[in-house]
């Protein structure tokens, strides 16, 4: 094992918050050997044995817009804005995308220019490659080197286009919606489901020419939220309006995390929450193996084609497809010949 | 083998449209026994080898809609509606909390009283017991059983307030949302996501001194609608209006679904969507079923609390214990020891 990938020294240096041992965590982290995610794996369980990784004295944001909301020129400001106030930013994305376009949404850094040469931010490009399981899986144990490397607010950035909004909620502590100036039209941009998982709506580019439009988006999207039912924590998701480019209404946004934040302790939410991502992440990684060895499973290789097509052509049940597939897979595994399903388990 | 439970008479029963040899096909698809379960599955093997189940000479209708909103009464006027036009029409239910509130959605027959007298119609009620999953597992193999024993329209009832209706949404060809007359505030009582599963909505109840509120409330859905995305398949949602009392609007809800089911078929999606719920059924089943196996393993058993009290602590990191728990449940299956993770496996 070579001496930088050694656990108990990077563990050290992520707690001195040394950079370098950041990056080359994040690396072990994302790496395709499953022995270098092993020994990211020893790194943080290190680390946490001493730090407070999981304490609520840090802060997960995620932030999502469409492509030209700006949430580079947001991030920059809004992470600049914290820098000031003391804290340490890091940065991260998910972006599913990146490996087919070829680029990352973070892929160039002169889109933060000014906070990637600030010594208290970390800026890291989305993983690139595999599906966003295996992104996201990464992004989360990113999360968790940042934090231990004293980085005490970190921005989970990804593009409000796809799958990947609900990874991303599911990761952080609050999750911010960026949206465009102008009402309407903007609203069927924006993917189903995505005006649901915020819990602060920001209209961005509220300046100049824009402020009318600005004007407009925000009572459109106030009233589009009634629309929505309540939420069970009884938040009510403010819709505020910022213009990162002349650095206004950041502080206000900040003051929003911050009362999201202090009620979500008050109401015993905050830990809770981080708990129930915790134990749903470990889960999701279980259920993703299981299938990950079950469709490479020579028995299941070797007929997968066959009988998909057969239930596709409807000559057998989805049932009895799945019971013979999985009788290939399980022959050693100890089955239950009968007897009742056992209950709870359709997770 | 009881004779009554030989799969190739109650093939011939069911090829037949005999009710009994139907009813009892969905006693075994029911039973909580593996080996009935087994039976049931030959039987629908035996049938689809003759039949077309699978084709669209079948229609399979989802409907869904809140407690109040009169289901049974429309089901039970449309249903009527459908049989003087040459139909014969089946009708199932999906309640997971029927097994919690000690009855069903359909357990008293007397909900659609001129239906179950009428020799073309087959009302069987919600299956109890067991989760979501396992209940529409179940009710998607009845569907494949009542279409072997010649009802071509299918309808799903199902309640508007819990996980069912994406469940259901995903068992047919067409989706019915069910509202009740007055705008604004009833869209609050629907489920989220819900309006976005239907392809048909209809303001039932329009009929003496609701007309008004039925009037309002069909225009603030349409306006609901209008805040939605797009659907991908080009279809343009119509909200309608009916009286299940005074069998009014019955007839434009019927020209809806045949206009959807046209336009689904010209577009080749009606039989792609079967063949993806078919494969998308086969894959839920392995993944519950391997969940289940894991679940019921000795050594996992043994270990998960105290694994899962260290995830919610910080003490080891979800991926951390999802290695362990799999090493114990895999130590016999073959292990790809490193390299890439496997591609789309996410699911």
């Amino acid at each position: 094992m070579p001496a930088q990938n050694d656990p108990e020294t990077l563990a050290r240096g992520l707690r001195a918050g040394n950079r370098r041992a950041l990056a080359r965590t994040i690396t072990l982290i994302e790496s395709t050997r499953a022995d270098q995610r092993a020994q990211a794996r020893a790194v943080l369980e290190q680390a946490a044995a001493d730090a407070e990784a999981g304490s609520p004295e840090t802060m997960r944001l995620g932030i999502t817009g469409v492509p030209g909301v700006g949430k580079s020129t947001f991030i920059e400001s809004f992470g600049t804005a914290l820098i000031e106030q003391g804290h340490k930013v890091a940065i991260l994305a998910v972006d599913p995308s990146s490996a087919r376009s070829g680029g990352s949404i973070l892929g160039d850094k002169t889109r933060m220019e000014h906070l990637a040469r600030n010594p208290d931010a970390f800026i890291r490009p989305s993983p690139t490659g595999g599906n966003l399981g295996g992104v996201a899986r990464r992004t989360r144990e990113s999360i968790l080197a940042c934090e231990a490397a004293g980085y005490d607010v970190v921005i989970v950035e990804t593009v409000g286009v796809g799958q990947s909004e609900t990874a991303v909620a599911d990761m952080v502590d609050a999750f911010l919606l960026l949206l465009l100036p102008g009402g309407g039209d903007e609203l069927q941009g924006i993917k189903r489901g995505i005006v649901e998982l915020a819990d602060i709506v920001i209209v961005n580019k509220a300046d100049g020419a824009m402020t009318a439009a600005a004007n407009e988006a925000t009572s459109e999207y106030r009233r589009a939220l009634t629309f929505l039912r309540g939420r069970q924590d009884g938040w009510k998701v403010p819709v505020l309006q910022c213009s990162a480019l002349e650095e206004r209404g950041l502080d206000r946004v900040w003051e929003s995390v911050a009362a999201f934040r202090e009620a979500r302790i008050s109401a015993g939410l905050f830990h809770k929450n981080r708990e129930r991502q915790a134990l749903s992440w470990m889960w999701s990684e279980i259920r993703d193996t299981l299938l990950e060895r079950f469709r490479a499973d020579a028995g299941v290789r070797a007929r997968l084609a066959e009988i998909e097509q057969a239930v596709a052509d409807g000559t057998i049940t989805p049932s009895g497809a799945a019971d013979t597939l999985l009788g290939t897979f399980l022959k050693d595994a100890p089955a239950p010949a009968s007897g009742p399903e056992t209950p709870g388990s359709g997770g």
